[in-house]
């Protein structure tokens, strides 16, 4: 990029997410990112104050995209009952977060780090997420499927319960081959729970 | 300890405990533990053929003795529902889990790692616990309390979907001010899918 063009958020970061997938979390420096985009660091610490805030903002772009972004549509389906649906988004989560560990493992390791030092954008990711669910939940609730209650509580609830199959924490154990039965077996459980 | 003692399984624990406790299981070599014992490492490795073995064997032995042990008690009462039994058996294992996190740092930090590193411990550690809550949950059935099913399939659901709450790879999670509110939340829908 030459110093005539307009520095975007979405320049910076598509930048910043290719050095850091490079050089790793650890090796990338502001500077590093700067040179890429043919800026002095001075410039791009006008657009963000430190290598944390860059890190968080691309992890938080690539779980807009790669996550919650791919959920939505399962959200607004029509066809099937709401368990149906929810099981759908549930599934979908779970085999996001598989894929990304096996195959973009830059970005899920660089996720991984992020849950841990920034409370801040995982806990709006995870507000996202179990907002998804809240609305199948209620589709649930209206039609008399699922017992009455808020769902916004029981869809925090449910994304508590599962966490084990979709926390990045547990990715170690998402290998083992019994999750799938485990999931099933919670899944069981918490349907029985819904259910009006 | 002389070289005329009996080298128990016991003693060698104690000594490795006091020793990874004060030094850190980075720091711990098997000479280390050997010098407490007041024996040669040779001597050593016949009992234990590695550090890592060392480490794994004390692990088990706290886990037995500070999580599994005290919660026996309460699988035996004879009082209040099964409800109330699972309930207390469940807070007891979160609130010694957040106990030894807070008040047990070094053995708390060893078991983090041995449940990365040590599949086969945590899984025997995780199965005895799932056999306690299978009695519960076995009792509540005969009762008619909660809905048929196999008890132990079922302990095993509880036991992954409050993972949140009592696994070590959450523990970050157990400070921040909404856990409690979280575990209710997740009770409330388990129990209810419990309940005949």
């Amino acid at each position: 990029m030459s110093h005539d063009q307009i520095l975007t958020r979405d320049a910076i970061l598509d930048a910043a997410e290719q050095v850091l997938r490079r050089y790793g979390p650890e090796k990338t420096s502001v500077v590093d990112i700067a040179k890429a985009l043919n800026v002095s660091h001075g410039t791009l610490y006008r657009h963000f104050a430190s290598k944390a805030a860059l890190r968080e903002a691309v992890t938080e772009r690539w779980l807009d995209a790669s996550i919650s972004a791919p959920l939505e549509a399962i959200v607004h389906r029509t066809d099937g009952s709401a368990a149906d649906r929810l099981r759908s988004w549930m599934e979908a989560l779970i085999q996001a977060k598989r894929t990304y560990l096996a195959q973009d493992a830059e970005m899920f390791a660089m996720y991984t780090a992020v849950t841990v030092e920034s409370v801040a954008v995982i806990h709006a990711h995870v507000d996202h997420l179990v907002r998804q669910m809240a609305q199948i939940v209620e589709g649930g609730m209206r039609s008399g499927e699922f017992k009455a209650g808020r769902p916004e509580d029981v869809a925090r609830a449910l994304f508590s319960a599962t966490a084990r199959f979709h926390h990045p924490a547990h990715a170690q154990e998402w290998l083992s081959g019994t999750m799938d039965a485990d999931f099933e077996a919670v899944w069981r459980l918490l349907l029985s729970g819904l259910a009006a």
